[in-house]
């Protein structure tokens, strides 16, 4: 096809392959509507081509496309009954760039067009309102010098204010006709004086000039920036839309407004929207005056005075339903309108699909689905899952004003106020009396977890989205703020300084995990409502996703959390959170301190029944399902004491002198425990270590099965293998223990053993890995740490530059390096795979519940993966339409 | 060929095309000997295809096999005028096994075969000596009852120890005929209690069953595990010799002896050796007589009174130097080998080629090219580049005794004697007093440094082959032995206890890093002399090697030592060793703890001076070579103060409160330094830093230009990148700093930007890396912690048990991880180049000096290696090995 103008009702733009590469975002959608038989303001686009044409034709238009630009004006001014330049009912039209894709504020826009010393007249008497003609005058004298005639924009609004000054107003609105035909007398000296032209009076030629500054501006300076930032490609070009000018400010009987089909903070099927009378677009979203309600339902429910349009404007109201309803129908989508109504003559100038919460999202999709307007997987891909959280948590009541005090990462959603305590003892304390706690630390470490637990909200001053403080707060669902920059914390004195405010031990704060703020005082929230809606897109998603979701939680009350919320299994239980309980961490601290194996022994033997009754519980909790319950994996040092004064108490509790246990401190300190004696190391180090878990674990199920509980399908998982000899060797310590029980209890036990790929190492090597191994389970978390040799813990202060200097996309701990450590899942996927067919694979990092790492996953081929409770819904609609769009 | 039995002189064994698989080790060497005409006892191989036939027959030896041994034995008779179980002149023969390789001490050997209660008579008359026989009757029983009729050997010692308790004698040699009359008695009733049999006198059954008894110990528990612990596959089987018995101890014209056909610790061409006689080979070995010299020069230099073999048996002696040629000759190297002379008639029982010393190894490497024994690359390829490192470092006296308190790892060679020192400081202020010390430390840092260099050697109690010490005292040549694990420093009480002793400061220790012991007092040491013979052989590698050698150095001194062993430029210039320096340490912390960029540049203003004379120095040095430098790799709190009272000083000399100090190093406290805020996120986050450093690299350049010394090609090298953003960013950043320069002084600069490897997502990304690289270099340190998840400094922990457990073969930071780091290497390399021909390749990590990660480079491709000085040669000889492997 070569046609290189489409007009907005012409049917032959339907047999275009790519509308919007070729008629631009804009030119589409009024060419969409337009065909639809809507009220749109009659007009044409000039398509990318053309623009192509341009720069090619050394920047002009050719002459055959100027006169179908004649040809096409024509048509407006038979549709409108007006006549471009004409002295009694002159045709003023805009001229608008559009792109393939939005770039918001980067490019030209030219209104009423047309106008000159004369037209200007004949609108006068034509509106019969020469303050409103003259205005638009100057507007397109200002629009049409700055885009076209390339002077700057300042030095008109320079003549108005000096203008304003000399008369002693403030407002545009105190200006006059008068005053406004002296201005463009101004503005046109201006003109003369800065390009040494008069402003041109003939009407082609100010649009043939107003087309060519629009291709012009495709290639201005800001235009190619934003493109670069955004990686458009320079070759797209824009289209050009020209279209007759409709006005909603000419009189009574005129209005302006925008519209939503439903409504988009609820969902309910009620239109919703507002509008001005004798007003324009910016009117409405400028807000100096109050909207009125397009129905009669919302003005009741806001309990407003100004009656609706329902009231007011009957007849346009009725057409404005009918379009709502056609709209919907041909996009089947709840749709964000945008109309005018000039002499009771309604005009549709935009229609899109519209924002929404999450709330809204689910309940117009389950509600489509219902009308037949979409199918299920229309309505699974409709929805964001990353918005799911915040209908999972508390949140803050909108209405309440705030003060904050410092922001940080939002680490973990959702809002909770609270008395500041800096040690997680001192939460545990006020908990035991009732009282809400935030827990205030720099940054917190595995012997904060009690007081996690025990307060409503972590804040911290160090860490990144995946710093411990993070993570466990997600996998308990706590909200946190982790790495909050601007807060000073002084533990000394009790208090912590964000800006000039200090807050002291025992005020209260607020934090938003959702959004990383911290408030003074006690902001009301309000609380989580999971809808039936919720639920029913929850099953849908369950009929199309293959990834199954798994959750990673190690108390039985995560465990139920996540059942509830449709997790299908623990992908990662782990097993030294267990110990941190006050009971236990004096044993495993013995164990620790123990010089010989005997004495190690008898202290793991006191740790075995409590961890015995944790599989127990979790065991039964999750039934049927599976459970991979990780060994010991983090360095021995982290469950040592560290200030002074804990490590006098526990000198003493354990009989020893302080320097004793001070030495095996020091003995233990590693200078990157990250990359220290810890995993499987410590299985290799340690065995009797793994001995007595694997013993605990295998009991528990012994237990279960006599006691005829329903029991779980266990899954021991060996972590931080790098070699497959690690894993031969504690594959077969494992199966011994397995041995030992099964002969005691003459039962037979089942169960799987396998490995956790979290290191380079183990990608490459998963070939021969996986000959020992019945499951992979991706460690993303670790793996990225070591492939892009980012600690997470101290990833905080240069992630920020690296972010800014754009070398990533997103922090690599929140979604997943595609490049990096996504080809070595990949890469283990398929040589694990090949060596071992039946090999299941999985994920259990933090990356396990974010949307574009789990659609990375499904690419991948994985079996399940693994995220913390809260967010198992999220990573199930991630899932189904990973699935979806295959 | 379906021969299966050889005797030692068949010819038709020459065609077989894999010797040592079907006639074993020992009887490949006999045969050989054997055709070379030498005087071999007589006697015949069974091959390891018997081996298969006689467990596919059941474990019996086919009738046909018997037959020719049968055959074979009559040809023994024959040739030695003996017959096998005749009355007067009896053959007694010998009856090995001979795997294909040596498998010590597994296999079973029996001595005397053909003895019994008749022919040991005639034996007595025979040789006149009737202890003799009967002693060597009573062994071949003990032996034959053992390995062919089971019996447990320690009965038989338990009958001869009641014996001599009875008699009242303490040793074997203070028996008499008739006691072993007696104890053969004894022997014989022992063996009918245990196996219900009498002792077998038919000596063709004798015979058998020895054969038998040798084939199946091939399958005994002991060979089988042996096998597997080595990886010696199962079916290969193994041969049996049966030769004829001769005697070193029938009388005085009888001896037995050792000898080297050159000095093995000199090198020097002179026969060498040393025999006993009227002696069995197992006296020579236990050393309960001294043996006498072989040749009289020996015996004059030794200054030795008993005479030599030339001097008593010269004709024999005669006989023995002609033999040594033609060994030498055959095989065209220096032969170790074993003789015996009964009744004045030589006999050869074994010959190998021989051990020898580093110094050895080059002298007759270079002296048997002059003598057109062998061609250069086969001289180059019979030395141990490992055992160059002796030559090049001083070594302990090995005549003088020594205390060894503990030992450690063997991390940087050469011997050291000082006073003991606990800090940096003291070594530096006591080196100013020229005493010599050793510094003592729990672990050393980039603070250490001044110390280090101002010690003798190093020992650490923490830290692997590869720690900061390590790594550092490998560069400036020191001794150093790190991670003593034996050792408990208290520097408070400034003293170290190891094991019972405490060694106090000030006390004399040695260190000895080629072996990892740590010595009391002083033990004096030897000088290394590099002989003209180590430059011979250096030359000769020059002409073979492909791979270029580089080296790891950043001071004047160090540059110039390595230019001396043929380092060919150098592959990492570490500019942060240049920051500790006294005067310029005060700088480097001002700039750390500034807080404005301003405060940041006048710091950094300060330090360019002196980068920058530093650059000159090495750059002149290194003139016409390639010169990498790093920019700033370390995180910036290494070189901030840890203890209180240097905070305090820091602080003061900054015009800061220590409180401040802290702060700062507080917030700059990481859990993992090695994953953290460092390498090339300095130059992103603080682009000023780079700045200085690529101002000072390249004012260096045009001041040397302008005054008209030499200088050297310039390689800017950005390290620890993972993204090609980064490297895009900092190579602009560079240029930029180039083109200002260049303006500045109108001069044109030549430079290359290159990055280092040592991450595993740069060698994924290597591709895309590259577009901005002119060189790679891997930096295989890093490359192996990331890739391996294992921090060096924290591996001492547990990398003993990983060693213990077979789970590593080799300590990874020694040799690189061929499967794991090496598949990053090749795959980065193969990327790399693909998307950049012209890229560089080398490498800059520790393994840059180890012989095996050579020999990988060298296949991987890569273009050169980069070491530290004192391994170069090493390097050299290395990479000449590798090409020359090919």
């Amino acid at each position: 096809m070569k046609k290189n103008i489409f007009s907005f009702d012409d049917t032959s733009a339907r047999k275009l392959k790519n509308k919007k590469n070729i008629l631009g975002g804009k030119g589409a959608n009024l060419g969409e509507m337009g065909r639809l038989g809507l009220p749109v303001p009659p007009g044409f686009t000039i398509t990318t081509k053309v623009c192509d044409i341009f720069y090619q034709n050394n920047k002009k238009l050719p002459k055959k496309t100027v006169k179908n630009i004649e040809k096409e004006l024509k048509k407006i001014e038979k549709k409108t009954k007006k006549k471009f330049g004409d002295l009694e009912n002159p045709l003023l039209v805009s001229v608008r760039s559009g792109a393939r894709i939005s770039m918001p504020g980067m490019m030209d826009t030219i209104l009423n067009l047309g106008l000159n010393d004369k037209t200007v007249v004949a609108l006068k008497n034509k509106t019969s309102n020469g303050r409103f003609a003259k205005d638009s005058y100057r507007r397109f004298i200002q629009m049409y010098s700055n885009v076209v005639l390339g002077i700057e924009g300042h030095l008109f609004e320079e003549l108005i204010d000096n203008y304003k000054l000399t008369k002693g107003v403030l407002l545009d609105t105190d200006l006059d006709e008068e005053d406004w035909d002296g201005l463009i007398k101004n503005f046109k000296e201006l003109i003369k004086k800065e390009k040494k032209i008069q402003f041109p009076q003939d009407v082609k030629q100010q649009l043939i000039g107003a087309i060519n500054a629009v291709f012009l501006s495709w290639n201005s300076q800001r235009a190619k920036t934003y493109r670069k930032l955004n990686q458009i490609p320079d070759n797209w070009g824009t289209a050009v839309n020209i279209q007759a000018m409709v006005f909603g400010n000419m009189g009574k009987n005129c209005s302006t407004g925008v519209a939503f089909t439903r409504n988009p903070s609820t969902g309910e099927k009620n239109f919703f929207g507002e509008f001005l009378i004798n007003a324009q677009g910016e009117d409405v979203v400028a807000g100096t005056r109050t909207p009125q309600y397009i129905t009669s339902k919302s003005k009741r429910e806001a309990g407003a005075n100004e009656p609706s349009m329902e009231e007011v404007m009957p007849k346009v109201y009725k057409e404005l339903t009918k379009v709502f309803l056609k709209l919907e129908k041909h996009y089947r989508d709840m749709q964000d309108i945008e109309f005018t109504v000039e002499n009771n003559k309604l005009w549709m100038l935009q229609t899109r699909s519209g924002k929404r919460t999450a709330k809204a999202a689910i309940k117009i999709a389950v509600d489509m689905v219902k009308e037949k307007l979409i199918s299920k997987k229309e309505a699974i891909l409709r929805i964001d899952p990353n918005t799911l959280d915040t209908l999972l948590h508390p949140t803050l009541d909108d209405k309440v004003k705030k003060e904050i005090v410092a922001t940080g990462l939002p680490a973990s959603p959702g809002a909770a106020s609270g008395k500041v305590v800096f040690t997680a003892d001192e939460a545990e304390r006020l908990n035991e009396m009732m009282q809400d706690t935030i827990l205030v630390r720099l940054e917190t470490s595995p012997e904060d977890i009690h007081g996690m637990h025990a307060a409503k909200g972590i804040l911290t001053a160090r860490g990144g989205m995946t710093s411990h403080a993070a993570v466990v707060a997600r996998g308990m669902g706590r909200p946190c703020v982790s790495g909050s920059s601007e807060i000073t914390i002084d533990y000394d004195a009790k208090h912590f300084k964000a800006g000039n405010v200090i807050i002291k031990e025992g005020e209260l704060i607020t934090i938003d995990g959702g959004s990383g703020k911290v408030m003074k005082g006690k902001v009301p929230t309000v609380k989580p409502e999971i809808s039936g809606y919720f639920s029913t897109i929850m099953k849908w998603t369950d009929q199309f996703r293959k990834l199954k979701v798994r959750t990673n939680a190690e108390t039985e009350a995560d465990c139920k959390t996540a059942r509830e919320f449709g997790a299908e299994g623990i992908g990662l239980c782990r097993t030294e959170h267990m110990f941190f309980d006050e009971e236990r961490i004096l044993s495993v601290r013995q164990m620790i301190l123990s010089k010989s194996k005997e004495d190690r022994n008898n202290a793991l033997e006191k740790l075995l029944p409590y961890q015995k009754n944790d599989f127990k519980k979790i065991f039964n909790v999750m039934f049927n399902l599976p459970v991979t319950v990780r060994l010991l994996d983090p360095p021995l040092h982290e469950f040592l004491p560290k200030t002074e004064r804990d490590i006098e108490e526990v000198a003493r509790s354990l009989n020893l002198a302080a320097k004793e246990v001070k030495e095996r401190i020091s003995e233990l300190h590693e200078e990157n425990p990250m990359l220290g004696h810890r995993g499987c190391r410590l299985g290799i180090s340690f065995p009797e270590i793994y001995e007595m878990q694997c013993e605990a674990i295998f009991e528990a199920l012994v237990e279960l099965k006599k006691e005829k509980i329903k029991t779980a399908l266990v899954e021991i998982m060996i972590p931080l293998v790098s070699t497959d000899t690690e894993l031969k060797i504690l594959r077969k310590l494992v199966d011994s223990i397995a041995n030992k029980i099964e002969k005691k209890n003459k039962i037979k036990l089942k169960y799987m053993v396998g490995t956790m790929i979290e290191l380079p190492r183990a990608a490459l090597q998963a070939k021969s890995i996986s000959k020992y191994a019945d499951f992979f389970s991706f460690g993303t978390n670790d793996l990225t740490q070591t492939t892009l040799g980012i600690s997470r813990d101290d990833s905080g202060k240069f992630l920020s530059d690296y972010i800014d200097n754009k070398i990533f996309e997103i922090d690599p701990f929140v979604s997943i390096d595609q490049n990096g450590v996504g080809e070595l899942v990949e890469l283990a996927s398929q040589r694990g795979r090949k060596a071992n067919k039946r090999i299941k694979l999985g994920i259990c990092g933090e990356h396990g519940g974010d949307p574009k790492s789990i659609d990375f996953c499904s690419k991948t081929g994985l079996n399940y993966v693994s995220c913390s409770p809260f967010r198992v819904p999220i990573a199930r609609l991630a899932a189904a339409q990973a699935e979806l769009r295959k």
